[in-house]
């Protein structure tokens, strides 16, 4: 049995890691850190934990918090953690940060995309990018884990086995995503109204996106080179749910034949077919957000157009699971040795 | 270990069950009855469980499936229990039926509202109401388990103590309840169509709906006699959940004066402080159908209205669930000695 | 050709307001008063006016206003207009408030419920209750009309009949109303948020709602007494259209039985059946908000228990049209002599 | 005042013809074609209509309808109208056909994906394709004008002054497109029920969706050579609408530099400024469906990704105005003289 402390715990992301941490037979949240809501029932903000969760909220002191808990989930704004982390903190406990502070390497381009100046880069180095189908030995000894994005674990899981095996050229990578609107947190602003997000659809952050130096990067390492991507994020009326559609040109075989839908299949599967998390889909079937809904689950499949040489890739997640809270408490049962989907068997609510 | 069998498993309610009969330790789910997708994959009908379950689709053999399980649970249409049933089955296994066919005494009730002649109405006395809060002792013995209707549930337990303790005037009582898509049914007809529920709401089965009889008649033993209701549904562009807003008139006290707050909320209190999944809300917080989103609960509370005499009280339930698959797990807790709550200790996702 | 301004066109009733005057070949608008966006366009905050509405918002200076234009539209907070409003403007213009300011005839129900100081009372007397099928004729002559709320509109048409006749005791009458979220407004405010809203419904406002008291003024004056009712609004997971429920005993004859569904109807169709905006649906069909939004429409149908004695009452109305700025629209029509369905030829738009 | 019939005047785009036509001055539908419905009141199939249309639904018997109107829109099944023109009705009357088959001028590819014999391809040639904006004055003189698909009127529209101008590379083009559940019409089919379409999202038709063609043909003939392009459908939980996001490489000048932001909006400009029913937004303003619901406007943006080279075209239409309905009353102002915004000044609904 673990202790565990969450800043940030009023947003969506942290409500949902509240209510997968309850199913988890080894930890026990002590602290439920929500500076906008000091000293007041937690289950007054969200009532879905009425008779669930009876402690209040806390402030966002770390280094107390440092003291009594062995891993602190930071869902917070990003700035936060590297305005406060220490050296003395990172001693005491793991830290698992769903923020964007320390998913880039290149502080610069991490100032860049965020508009913020880094206040700790001597951590960078040290955190690990917790994608964990990825790098799930490289988690398990980190102090501190940087959790991906949650249109970042979905554009890169359904790309990443083409890349790494040079199957499709990544410069011509180019995401569409799609995502429900708790991506957009539970900030009360305008654009986020029912009203105005209901019976609509649009993009936005088109070509600006902040969550596009972290795929170019992460890709990166898989292709063994710098790449560069277009990705565009689209609001849909839905609360949950990100489905990324990529485009690429597939690399022909020296005959100038394209790979088959079976060698695609079998590279899918050479990656993904061990793992609990990813699931590739029957040949035809498009992945649909609904059908992982409440799970930590990505379905993906492809689907191959001879006539332009492109294949369409299409992969789904919750984005408040597997697109945040859920990975990140995978990331905590690598960390600490638990079974990597102890508390993560959830099944995928229909309808 | 117990075995069980699901006979329309492949109804909305049906996939309800085996996602959360997944996830209880006790229960084996053998035989995915589905008449209308024998042979077929069970993943191949609800993609939610790819990789989860393996089985295909079997007929609606009750017979054979007795001689398999310990328990049969049928979410099936009207009729089809009654006309199969026999005491060789009884004998052999025990019987949930999500169905109405075993839940109103008087056979001629049934026959009137559900327009069907009854077919084995020789079971219809052994047959116990399963509203796990209130006939909880009954069940625990029975061969034979009537589960409550998704509307019926939501409705009584809203007002059973205020009937119960003569709080209120029955025979004054109204309830106007609203309810997701979901209870209608996975059958492709037009009224049911995206475009045709979505932006839109409406009554229907104005004075006729089939729950009728069946809350008289629940309701009509707590008050000791024979009431009738006006109850009202109505279809809500979103995939669960039901709200019951119920109105009638309060009892005077001999003074004339109304009883308080105070007093209301004891009585609930009396029914329901050590119940599990009946929360009582603190004093002016409305139950909101998203809190119990794919959890066994239901959220109660009232508000009284001195200007008119009467009290607003109001439900809410997750139809599927507590309103169907989640009372029958709860129900096979009961009849097997399990923890009632074993593999309910679902809390509800939010957003 | 008469002018038109604006107060509070930044809302949504006054983008509705502006969406109807643009097909109104009578009307010019001369004046998009926005307190919160002054100076800028009004097309940038309403972008489906893009290319149609070229001005930028103004204050909301009345006394200026008044100068300009023939009628004033004031879509404003309570409170606003009464505490602007002087003889010298009504002199120099007619006002159509869509607020509640000069709803209420009695000044302490009015400070009771909205809890504000009542401003200008010496104009509530010769404010005219613009309900046209109701008030038609005094609306005619009138300086100022009190645009009625949607709910108001939705709940009181629906019954007006039955109690001006006696056909049902007032005193048992119960209305369940269930509206779209743009009846919220257009606030940055949490509860209205896509994702505290969608897959949700609630009761709110329950015994305590502002527009209760609007409903028992108008229907006891149909009464000729003062009637209690019981008024229940619920959030819907849409954008536009109320619908009411409402319930109520209907009178005995002298032998004891019930009128029949003939009766009822006549009476219906004798207050109804040359109203050009009030559709009494056919037998056994039950109105659904879909079917009128974007139009003038209310649609009414009745369904009598005599189960239980009662009658069920529905009436569907677009909250924005009918509810707000399509009523303004036909008061505007009454006011200046134009044909009184003149810019409101708006056929329901489905799905 | 001309009379117009229509053949499919029970699906969705029928009805939203119903509704635009009814406003228009100058036409008076004599024909409510449905073969599901004959002999059904048309305002009992669409509830919307109660008391604006009387009339019964007729058959479908072309040569009848021909002798009685001045245009026919058939809104009907592919195959339907190639099975039963003949020279006789185009002698009679104009038609405008909402369906397939005749807008790609190679019937083998008509043939291909459409998967049905063409039953009349000697009247390809003579059919005008009716995507107004590019073949207006071809519109004019025609018999028979094939009415665009509605995700080829939005993707050809947002690529079309590029491709036209040489400024995109055509082979590079990808279109991600995004539609409301309106077009997936009106039948009984377990994927458009309420459940299975909310709360997701998922593409669908990939690499083999039959707007393919439609929409290479069309920029081919912009491009002055064949295309071939990758195009994507997607469902989205929402009534109506239609988003295109379009990825294509830009074309550098000599001196190797990408076409500016200015220069790109000048093409725009230069093709669109004149059009009433294209609106290409301020700079940085993405398109959003809802606002455009129930116009016949097409909203158009772009923006320029500097580091990839390659530019992001976004369009946004209502499928059922200028996707099929809006377009056909646009055609048909054409064939007969009229305003081309005649009946067509639809203000976007909001929200």
């Amino acid at each position: 049995m673990i202790k565990a402390g969450i800043i940030g715990a009023t947003g969506y992301a942290g409500n949902e890691l509240v209510r997968i941490l309850m199913g988890h037979p080894q930890v026990e949240i002590k602290w439920y850190g929500s500076r906008s809501y000091i000293n007041q029932k937690y289950a007054e903000v969200y009532r879905n934990m009425f008779e669930i969760v009876d402690d209040v909220c806390m402030d966002d002191n770390m280094e107390e918090l440092a003291e009594q808990v062995d891993v602190i989930f930071t869902a917070t704004p990003q700035g936060f953690l590297a305005g406060v982390l220490t050296e003395e903190i990172l001693k005491k406990t793991k830290i698992i940060d769903l923020s964007a502070d320390f998913r880039i390497k290149d502080v610069a381009v991490y100032e860049k995309w965020y508009q913020i100046e880094h206040k700790s880069p001597q951590f960078i180095g040290e955190a690990v990018y917790g994608l964990c189908e990825i790098n799930r030995e490289k988690v398990k000894g980190a102090r501190l884990v940087a959790n991906p994005g949650c249109y970042t674990t979905c554009s890169i899981l359904t790309a990443y086995p083409l890349v790494k095996e040079g199957l499709i050229d990544p410069d011509t990578l180019i995401i569409d995503a799609k995502s429900g609107t708790s991506g957009a947190g539970r900030g009360a602003k305008l654009p986020n109204l029912f009203c105005e997000v209901n019976e609509n659809i649009k993009a936005y952050g088109v070509t600006s996106h902040r969550h596009t130096p972290e795929i170019e990067e992460q890709l990166g390492y898989a292709a063994g080179r710098e790449i560069l991507v277009n990705f565009t994020p689209h609001l849909v009326p839905m609360n949950r749910g990100i489905l990324a559609t990529e485009y690429a040109s597939l690399t022909r075989k020296e005959d100038g034949s394209l790979p088959t839908c079976e060698e695609i299949k079998a590279v899918y599967d050479k990656y993904y077919g061990a793992e609990t998390f990813v699931r590739v889909l029957p040949e035809d079937v498009c992945p649909e957000t609904k059908w992982v809904e409440g799970s930590n689950y990505v379905d993906i499949n492809f689907k191959i157009d001879a006539r332009t040489g492109r294949i369409v890739m299409m992969g789904a997640l919750d984005n408040l699971v597997k697109g945040a809270a859920g990975q990140a408490v995978q990331n905590m049962n690598l960390l600490f040795g638990f079974d990597e989907d102890e508390g993560l068997r959830l099944v995928p609510m229909f309808p």
